[in-house]
């Protein structure tokens, strides 16, 4: 990501585009050695780099011929000198080898972004979905 | 929240009094007028402090004669001139009437202030449980 773009249209852009191409490197890239992840699947966090990393191998590495299209809707940003932060929907939906869409799902997304140097990295990233409060199930948006 | 302090550890201090307290107008203060926020519970987002003052004030109704201890641990936080981020896991905690704990329930928890003047209000909030992927269902720990 360059330091001239708004960090947080970037930082979006670049993960659209790394998970579009199943790049583990280009993905990885866009966090900070220290990331620490609330990801919406599976456990409570992910702190590291290389955890994430390992999260994101075993994702990518599970498509199989299908690719993944990420849209940021709703997007919301502040932009500070050394600490950006974005918050949106975001919505997956996975592809056959064809192009049909297999199926789709919502997360709410919250990234925080620090400068290290002329470069932004994410240092934080929360994924998730809303729970019914009865059933302890989540909720997914229509 | 004074702007001298450590401005994620005023917060979560703040609302730790609040929430001890069931004080609806002291929990509200702390966020701004647009705050969005991404709770764990029923629905996608709370828009603006109406809505979020709409939640608190049902969630602090229910609890009849019990009182909410909270504790906010791994504290991981960012201060930036104008930004400040933390991340934490929020142990949630109902008490009864005599001070006996009654259940518990650990939260991911993302809190984004903005410097408004003098004064840090919360501009985004993000709490979630992760889920199990198989079954849909939020994964409690421990």
């Amino acid at each position: 990501m360059s330091s001239f773009e708004q960090p947080v249209e970037a930082f979006m852009a670049s993960y659209v585009a790394a998970v579009g191409a199943k790049d583990i490197e280009a993905f990885v890239k866009l966090y900070a050695p220290e990331v620490r992840v609330f990801d919406a699947w599976s456990q409570q966090e992910y702190r590291g780099q290389d955890a994430w990393r390992a999260m994101v191998t075993h994702w990518f590495g599970s498509l199989g011929d299908e690719k993944v299209e990420v849209y940021f809707v709703e997007v919301f940003s502040t932009v500070g000198e050394e600490l950006a932060f974005g918050a949106a929907l975001a919505r997956f939906t996975a592809l056959d080898a064809h192009g049909t869409a297999l199926r789709s799902l919502t997360n709410r997304f919250t990234v925080v972004l620090s400068k290290n140097g002329a470069r932004w990295e994410v240092i934080h990233e929360h994924t998730s979905l809303p729970i019914d409060h009865e059933t302890g199930t989540a909720i997914f948006a229509p």
